[in-house]
């Protein structure tokens, strides 16, 4: 095993709009294909309530055990948003005012209308490293290993950009989809034996309905596309066996 | 408190497609909903791994802290569906072919099509209680309070209202929401006031962006209407004050 190369990270989405199923969340999908992309792989999701003791234990637990944790959702001008001072409780920092995100914040509305809602969105752990927000001005931060970000899909894509130089990934995870016109239970067999020859690779078989007709959709994924070509060959020689039709997806 | 009034629910996504960012996760909506509408609140979504171990702890700590655990995925006829065996080895259980699941997937597969990979669809840990699927056959099972669910989201969706005589809520979750033209940061004060006068209540605030324009929802969770029609009056008192527009949504 090279070094970097098993980088891992937690996706912490804080928000009961989402445990109540009002809101559809989106955001671990955007966060997980950017770190993919940098050669991060994502451990474990959770989602929690508002709740303070909740954010602290939760994130205190997740830092320890992934080398990063990204948490959305909190960091707005709102009573129920309460990130910044879980934060600030789960690294036993002082939640304070972040200069430098005061006067981000100040430039960014117009004169009279920094109002107190807008200025505790400069409230952060002491110390805490700005991470730049190109969309709406209120910046998320870091402290350690903790990125948190907000919870508006749109704002938070805009942000990762600025995290690039912040994380160290390993080799970027590579995948290879192969879609079949067939049903699970037919290949069943033949890909346990795949799987079997290449242990080091994750195969993962997933059912889908397209267009009024049954398919599986066969994902490899692993650091070195030479894998993956191999374990390829090795499920298209089963396929043509089989006489299964290969589909576009 | 009366009782029952507080169910909650975790809710198991296993899964490395949700985790690559490759799928979209929509089950989790799909079962707050359908909990809330039944009086049981979720407490916790976590993903994870196709991994026997980090199934079998996740599932050891969920069903001890929570009434009710729901699990999709990993109940195919794949190699990598290996939620029965694990949540067998949470339970120390035998993993075995369950007599009755055998019998329902023989008699929905034609003859000479019951193979190998449809057969593992009826293992599962000794003295299961099936969840039976009108969709497609295979049906999940319940040992104890854990319910596990295929990943699959329209036979997953197909499979809940089989579930209602098993489970045992409380008063239903019930929610009003108030959609405003403004910023959160022009109501954050007022709707702190009003948290702080109904401390009993979830008061939410979600801003969103419509046909060009910013707003934001407010959205008030109780299980008693009076309650929140109480908390209600107040929000829209200081949006009269403050000659908010309110919108529809």
């Amino acid at each position: 095993m090279t070094k970097n190369t098993k980088v891992n990270a937690a996706i912490l989405i804080i928000g009961n709009e989402i445990l109540s199923g009002r809101t559809q969340d989106t955001n671990t999908g955007t966060i997980a294909l950017w770190l993919n992309s940098i050669g991060i792989k994502v451990n474990e999701v959770r989602v929690i309530p508002d709740i303070e003791d909740t954010i602290i234990d939760t994130v205190n637990n997740l830092r320890k055990v992934s080398k990063y944790v990204f948490t959305t959702g909190g960091i707005g001008p709102t009573h129920d948003d309460i990130t910044a001072q879980s934060i600030s409780k789960a690294f036993n920092l002082e939640y304070e005012i972040h200069v430098e995100a005061f006067k981000i914040l100040e430039a960014y509305y117009k004169v009279g209308e920094f109002n107190e809602g807008r200025q505790k969105m400069a409230w952060m752990p002491r110390n805490a490293h700005l991470i730049l927000n190109p969309t709406s001005g209120a910046p998320g931060f870091n402290i350690e290993n903790v990125f948190c970000l907000p919870g508006v899909p749109s704002i938070l894509k805009s942000m990762l950009g600025g995290l690039q130089n912040k994380i160290v990934g390993g080799k970027p995870i590579l995948s290879h989809t192969i879609s079949l016109r067939t049903v699970e239970s037919e290949i069943a067999k033949s890909l346990s034996d795949v799987q079997d020859n290449n242990k080091d690779l994750e195969i993962g078989s997933y059912p889908f309905f397209q267009a009024g007709k049954l398919g599986v959709s066969i994902v490899i994924r692993s650091e070195e596309q030479s894998k993956i070509n191999k374990c390829s060959k090795q499920i298209l020689d089963f396929i043509d066996e089989k006489k299964i039709e290969v589909v576009e997806r």
